[in-house]
């Protein structure tokens, strides 16, 4: 998940809370029947009793991508085969359509990247690029100015950083939630053309992450167009420990930086899409997915082979119950999420002109722990389904709330044109322990936690499909 | 902490048990005296009410080696730093005599190591070279044949491995006092000439590590004399599954392994050595210690820094109190205690004159969580002494056990010629997690376990420096 869902997620939620108190009252939407809540919770019983271990269980999915392919940085590669493991994966799993839609999207690269303190006192340093940063062009060596936070940065004196290496060193707080991430990831995002401003040659910042492992966490930064672009590095936690102890004895203290990395032109990949088709309403369509994409440092499984392999699940049980909804549903596995949603906004410049024919869109983006809340952006008609929904899932353990939440990077991008929303919030307590980072790997995936969210993601998207009203795609406003 | 000591300690264990049960029936030496008893509570209550965080307190200290040397490679400029760190520092505590003792080792580093799979799922691995292995001398690349086990390895057919890298995947278990470390270590130690007698390239192993990390564990292999010295590297744990995973699919894997490191004559060095002046038995001692020397991956913060600074601060603490011992303490601060207990043997061979006068000999090698355990290998005879000792630790919750631990790397070269030795087991739940890994790092310090273990030595090496008659060194069997 890129920094951009987090800071959306805040208007988002906003401009949405305004909505609600202004609108006028309206009829309710038709409700769904009672045969319909039956037969979800008949899918939410078949996918608890689901092995999440066998052959194209859920488990046994990201395993497979995991293993087979690993990291898969959009445009590399191993993406392109990651794009042809999941047209095979639908295909085995039964979807009855299966196809791709072209993304386009600046590819970056990583070759290699060291840092050390040169004086006083001599280390290696564990950092990682942030994802779109510019290299240094060989090493940089500069003396390093810490900042406490990117508000102590914004403070500074123009001028007072020409030539030194800027480190922004405060640390991101533990939440289930994750919005410890909003409000750290600034650093990330805006560091470095705010330090480039006040004459940088570069930036580090402390890995926007809740571990303490000297693994470095990457990201997504956000050059300003104004600002000289200057590199940007993550530290590892303990290494940012150990540089602010390092500056804290008042000694100046020096870093060599080297990182080789950058764009490389536009490069052209796929959103991967399987259909469970729809009957009277097929030309009306749910997507649920994840994205197929993943930074390069882990193979990918909380971020996101577990989204892509809930939302598969949920799909092929959907269709191995033999049960054909209304409306079509649709799997996405979007492409090149990580470096600025260009997956979710190719789907939803592609569909703009199906916005009303889009019920609902939904993402699971958030590691592999188990979803406690559910949240909706639907016009305020629709919610009596909403609840509806709410109450077959909450024998799951999930509880359905108002005014809280957003819809996810990917779907964010059709939302921003007025697509109704839901969103299933997962336990993000251990996500940013390893997220962006080489420890985003399968043994942090509990198998035993997916299957309830396999039944969540077929609960909404069935019901969603059946509902008899619309959520209020491009009946609301836009929300961007 | 290298194999050895799990593997001597079993043996070590077993040969004292039998030699207290084949003794004959003896008279009991002197008790302290309840005056000794006293001083040392009020040693207690001093080191509990010590905050480690104070200059040169506890945490301190090993906050200043971590910042201002980091990793201290045996051998390599750090370690010389980390020599003259240790030197500055007993002088800053108020020791009565600091002084060196040479240390000679055979000099080994690495320069760089990468492996990745090949075919048929190309993926990069995560390795790091076993300690003291061979080079690959450039790109090796071969297919891989898996091991559950070392014992799976030594059934293997002659030849069945030429040509081939061979893989032990078995995983370290996890316990209170690490004898999961015992039970895996094996691999690494034995592994690699086992694997060449059977023709294997090289040998790759699952690292000995109780962790989820992207982070490879070295520690020393033990190359036989008869067998071909082929290179040898570990996985981290993730990777490790990774392997096997891919294994698992049935067709052949290939692996290139890059290993560049190896030996480079001998290096010389020294322990260093902080005295509390004994009075009327000044010239018997009681060692405590740590080592100083660390792997080069983490910045040796439970590894062992955590060791010299529990033992340098106990020993300081007798010296704040205005105590002065019976007999001389000596806190050691040995050097290349990871390559094989050099520093440990250098000290035993200079001193193996002054067995009798060495009373006991102690180290804290085990992370840096608390002790919940007091064992001792002395005389039957001193067993009520041992016992009295026992007491005055108790109120810190450390339980008195006759009849298991072992006596540490360091002092266990001298106990191997008849020292008698005690032990503070430390809770090393955690400590296999980041042993011998890059994440050996400061934050995993929990500065609220230290001073219950500065306590714990300062009592130990008191009272031990008090007691009115000998705890058997030299009267005992050697227990080599």
């Amino acid at each position: 998940m890129p920094l951009r869902t987090l800071l959306q997620t805040a208007i988002a939620t906003a401009l949405l809370a305004t909505a609600s108190v202004s609108a006028a009252p309206a009829a309710s939407e038709p409700l769904l029947s009672a045969r319909d809540l039956a037969t979800a919770a008949r899918l939410r019983g078949a996918a608890l009793a689901d092995d999440p271990l066998a052959r194209n269980g859920v488990f046994d999915l990201i395993e497979s991508i995991t293993t087979e392919i690993g990291q898969r940085l959009a445009g590399t590669p191993p993406a392109d085969r990651a794009v042809d493991w999941a047209v095979a994966k639908f295909k085995a799993l039964g979807y009855d359509k299966v196809y791709t839609e072209p993304v386009s999207f600046p590819l970056w690269t990583r070759e290699h990247e060291s840092a050390e303190v040169v004086a006083p006192y001599p280390q290696h340093l564990v950092v990682t690029a942030l994802g779109h940063s510019v290299g240094t062009d060989g090493p940089l060596e500069a003396e390093v100015v810490e900042f406490a936070s990117l508000d102590a940065l914004k403070a500074a004196q123009p001028g007072s950083l020409t030539g030194k290496i800027a480190y922004i060193s405060n640390r991101m707080q533990r939440f289930r939630d994750g919005h410890g991430y909003g409000m750290a990831v600034g650093a990330r995002a805006y560091g470095p053309s705010l330090a480039a401003r006040l004459g940088a040659r570069a930036l580090l910042i402390r890995s926007v992450g809740t571990d303490h492992d000297r693994l470095a966490h990457t990201g997504m930064l956000a050059y300003a167009a104004d600002a000289p672009k200057i590199p940007a590095a993550a530290l590892s936690n303990p290494y940012a420990d150990l540089l602010s102890h390092m500056l804290a004895r008042g000694k100046p203290v020096r870093v060599r930086l080297d990182l080789a990395c950058g764009e490389h032109g536009i490069a052209h990949s796929f959103n991967v899409i399987g259909e469970i088709a729809g009957s009277d309403k097929a030309d009306e369509v749910v997507t649920i997915g994840g994205h197929l994409d993943s930074w390069d440092l882990g193979t990918g499984a909380i971020d996101d082979a577990a989204g892509v392999a809930i939302t598969m699940a949920a799909g092929a049980l959907i269709h191995r119950l033999h049960l054909q909804p209304r409306r079509t549903i649709r799997v996405i596995a979007y492409m090149d999420e990580e470096s600025g949603g260009y997956g979710g906004r190719a789907y939803a410049d592609a569909h703009a002109a199906q916005l009303r024919q889009h019920q609902l869109g939904a993402e699971s983006d958030f590691g592999a722990d188990r979803i406690y809340e559910f949240n909706a952006g639907v016009k305020e008609s629709a919610w009596p389904v909403i609840a509806q929904i709410g109450q077959v899932l909450a024998p799951l353990g999930i509880a359905t709330v108002k005014g809280r939440g957003g819809a996810g990077e990917d779907p964010g991008e059709f939302v921003a044109k007025g697509m109704a929303w839901a969103s299933l919030a997962q336990d993000g307590t251990r996500y940013f322990d390893w997220h962006h980072t080489a420890n985003d790997t399968l043994d942090k995936v509990d198998p035993k936690a997916l299957p309830q969210q396999v039944a969540a993601y077929a609960v909404l998207a069935y019901l969603a499909a059946q509902a008899p009203g619309s959520f209020g795609s491009g009946e609301m406003a836009a929300k961007k």
